[in-house]
């Protein structure tokens, strides 16, 4: 058991879970909590550390055969670990996945989003959970967005991080030429579009184009859109939260493909 | 000016920052940011305070003369009443506004948004917002429902909070009896539940019940709906996010209904 704070290794876990800079040199990634562990594709687990107590109470002894390094630690260095305030008492270093954009963005009707310069982590989650749900094909950031990897993000995902293939790219505008080739029309929003939301068809290859939650998007990347569309507002709303907008928006291109027999 | 962190009036605005107590025994509230501050509704604001810095800058020297004590305060002594990190330099105690609730159930074909248990002050928030643009009447909470005079929750209304008709009711049973005298059918989300949610007709009055972010609708409440519905989901994901639910119910109702004339 580990019960030292310096130890090396938590040393490192501390800086990766404070540091996006560390996260990125080392390709990976921090999730905590019973869920987060129950639901991680194995395969991508580095490193697990937890308490004896959770191990106990969840009958977790089983982790130790996996050939992962498993670690116990004492409840004071998983306090020193953790980011919450009452931590469950499990943690684990997990692998980047890696997607090929090409071979997803081949898919038939596939429906996508794009997100430029998002800023808040807990709207990132949400739009990764929401997504998950309405079945997108995957989600596209430029690398100015909030890290995906962040903890909150990772925690407000709900596990979704670990199903919705998503990819980061430097620049967005070179994402647009590659929607051409594969027949998917993309969509902005804008106040001053003429056309709502609800009156487009998107059975086809569909792409929704998410702005910074102060700013919407910029004009360079609202140019490459395809077409624009608007969210109907009442009363003296301006706009809807980015990640609100987005489920909207692609729950009403679930609803109309109808994608599951529902009664 | 008021240069004093120990002036009287100064120490209740802080304890009306702070504790949801002393403003539930004032029957206020407290806005902060220019943005709200321009919003707000004159004949609820009960006192104003600013720093010179930004009076000058938003030429607010007019508010002097609206007969609202309105005061200048030093910028040592707005950081300490200020629940942000970079101030903007202006506060109000606003009154909190009344509603009847029967009158605006007797309105025709309500849209209501019902919740219960609520936690989150930024979901509430965004309830709110979204709740304003998708033209709801009126958005019933009961009294365990997280306070919607919290600042964070305030902040995240957008101003929505100023206009969207609100009512906290001890017990949300009696509100049932009074949606059934006004023909309002009462929907609640169940994953079990047969009918998706885009296969119902919102077009007379409707109430969406929307519950706890972790564990949903009490039985009992839920017990009371008129019919039940799921949003479909793929994946692996549980439920959604509760503002999110809420979001997509509502905006499907606007949909069907057509407020207002779109292109």
């Amino acid at each position: 058991m580990i019960t030292s704070p310096s130890n090396q290794r938590i040393k490192n876990v501390i800086q990766l879970v404070n540091r996006g800079r560390a996260r990125r040199e080392q390709n990976c990634y921090i999730v905590e909590g019973i869920r987060m562990f129950r639901e991680a594709p194995r395969e991508q687990i580095r490193e697990i550390y937890m308490t004896n107590r959770l191990c106990e109470k969840e009958s977790l002894s089983d982790c130790f055969s996996w050939g992962i390094p498993c670690e116990l630690v004492s409840e004071e260095v998983f306090a020193r670990i953790s980011d919450t305030k009452t931590p469950q008492g499990i943690l684990c270093v997990m692998e980047r996945p890696a997607y090929d954009l090409d071979t997803y963005l081949a898919k038939q009707n596939g429906l996508w989003i794009v997100l430029e310069n998002l800023q808040d982590p807990g709207n990132l989650g949400t739009i990764f959970r929401t997504g998950e749900a309405a079945g997108v094909t995957g989600i596209i950031m430029n690398s100015t967005t909030v890290d995906i990897f962040n903890p909150k993000s990772i925690r407000s995902t709900m596990g979704s991080v670990y199903r919705v293939p998503f990819f980061i790219v430097p620049e967005l505008k070179d994402v647009f030429e590659k929607f051409q080739a594969n027949e998917i029309t993309s969509y902005a929003a804008d106040l001053k579009a003429e056309i709502s939301y609800d009156k487009q068809d998107y059975s086809r290859g569909t792409a929704f184009l998410i702005g910074n939650e102060g700013n919407g998007l910029t004009k360079e990347t609202a140019a490459l859109a395809t077409k624009y569309l608007r969210i109907p507002m009442e009363g003296q709303v301006e706009s809807l939260n980015a990640a609100m907008a987005c489920g909207i928006l692609i729950y009403e291109a679930h609803r109309q493909r109808g994608v599951t027999e529902w009664f």
